[in-house]
């Protein structure tokens, strides 16, 4: 069992920016990804067909057999986490609550600042479990639902973005923020320009990086890290293949994706 | 049959600014509308998944004994309408071949632009549909894939859409272009924008007009139009509901779309 892999889903490649951590942290295990870009992006999606393809993303991996599932997209995860625990035997992970615990790490933190896509926002997930775990801290959320396909785009450095940031985050910059959450896995490829951005007080905490941490420490607690000392296998699967996602799939894990695969629902 | 209603399907609300030119054209037709909101973009997918959807977008409609069926969608109108028109016998139309017979109506087009999503620039059916008619023509296409997304977020004069417009048209206008053709549903919403933007002597072609015009043309040839007196119904069905959808729909069609059913498909 310890020594199956692993499952990430996601709507579309964006999930491969936690892929991509968790390779560095856990380098001996198989992973098998989904990226049901066949019907990408979920965050404008309502909350039950969210649902209803997040339980046929799990059915896919729990095909392949995977030891654990993580839900490498912030809008399936907002939406969907709970119902998904409560039908699946299997432990599943989502990318919020490591995201707040990170951000909630340094105890002065008092102002947070959250960017995510507009389901992701609406869906209050993050606003909830901050509030839940520190009284009085002051939450800024604001949806950006340009930065996804600014950043597919990479015009990482384009003035259309920089524009767009002046809109997304002037207003909670000026009123004050200990740290900015990037609650969406596409959002790590915005860090740099986001540092140059910001003020330099302004912690960044990005949801990639805090989940495959905390997958880590799970796998530890579960005592499921696979004991091989061999580079683990990546394998990815799409509901729907093209050139664009091909590109996108190797910017976003920073190198060759391998062979892709078509997968059917 | 002259007073069953018309289909039109498009893969989200976009298209609702065909069924709006067409409303103003033919006042008596009754419409169904279909909107496929819970695969929403089409733009970015392959061929194949792309005619699948259509498909299903088509018997859809067929359920409801619709007389003839529009395709208010470029993407899906030029990778799948030979196929659809080959397996269906109700009459179908595109957004192509109208665009770009209007495209040409005036004699003293060299030059055409053209700005579409990926999808619908990489299926080269503008490009071929132009070329085979007027040879010598210079044609500059162009996949414009972030104006879909500036003009859902309603920034319409923002300087991020000016910023985009500048990296998508400068190069063009730089070479000298007679016409510009809009082949994508959305940007019909972007005109004012784009009539401040462009040289005054660039002719603007949308293919949400062209579209209509030609579709009550057909129906006059095909003898197929309403005979009512009463204003002509619509009907909305969407495969997703959200506040965001309902939002752009009303926007898309410049008055409120009354009640908005869920499909299934």
């Amino acid at each position: 069992m310890r020594n199956a892999p692993l499952g990430f889903f996601d709507s579309g490649v964006g999930g491969l920016t936690v892929v991509r951590a968790a390779q560095r942290l856990l380098p001996h295990e198989d992973i098998v990804y989904l990226g049901d870009t066949a019907r990408v992006p979920y965050g404008s999606k309502s909350p039950e067909t969210i649902r209803d393809f997040a339980a046929e993303d799990v059915r896919f991996l729990l095909s392949h057999h995977v030891k654990a599932i993580v839900i490498a997209c912030n809008t399936a995860t907002a939406h969907a986490l709970p119902a998904l625990r409560e039908t699946f035997r299997v432990p599943i992970l989502g990318v919020i609550e490591p995201g707040v615990e990170a951000t909630l790490a340094d105890p002065d933190t008092d102002r947070v600042g959250i960017i995510a896509t507009r389901g992701t926002i609406r869906s209050h997930a993050y606003q909830h479990a901050l509030a839940q775990r520190k009284t009085g801290l002051i939450i800024h959320a604001q949806s950006a639902p340009l930065l996804v396909p600014l950043i597919e785009e990479d015009w990482l450095d384009h003035a259309a973005t920089t524009a767009a940031l002046h809109t997304y985050l002037d207003p909670m910059v000026d009123k004050g923020i200990d740290a900015l959450l990037l609650a969406c896995t596409h959002y790590p490829l915005l860090v740099p320009t986001l540092e140059k951005f910001l003020p330099s007080d302004v912690r960044l905490i990005d949801s990639a990086t805090t989940c495959a941490e905390h997958l880590k420490a799970e796998l530890d607690r579960l005592d499921l890290l696979n004991d091989s000392e061999d580079r683990g296998k990546l394998q990815i699967h799409l509901t729907d293949l093209s050139e664009q996602f091909e590109m996108l799939a190797r910017r976003f894990l920073a190198h060759p994706p391998g062979k892709i695969r078509r997968a059917i629902l």
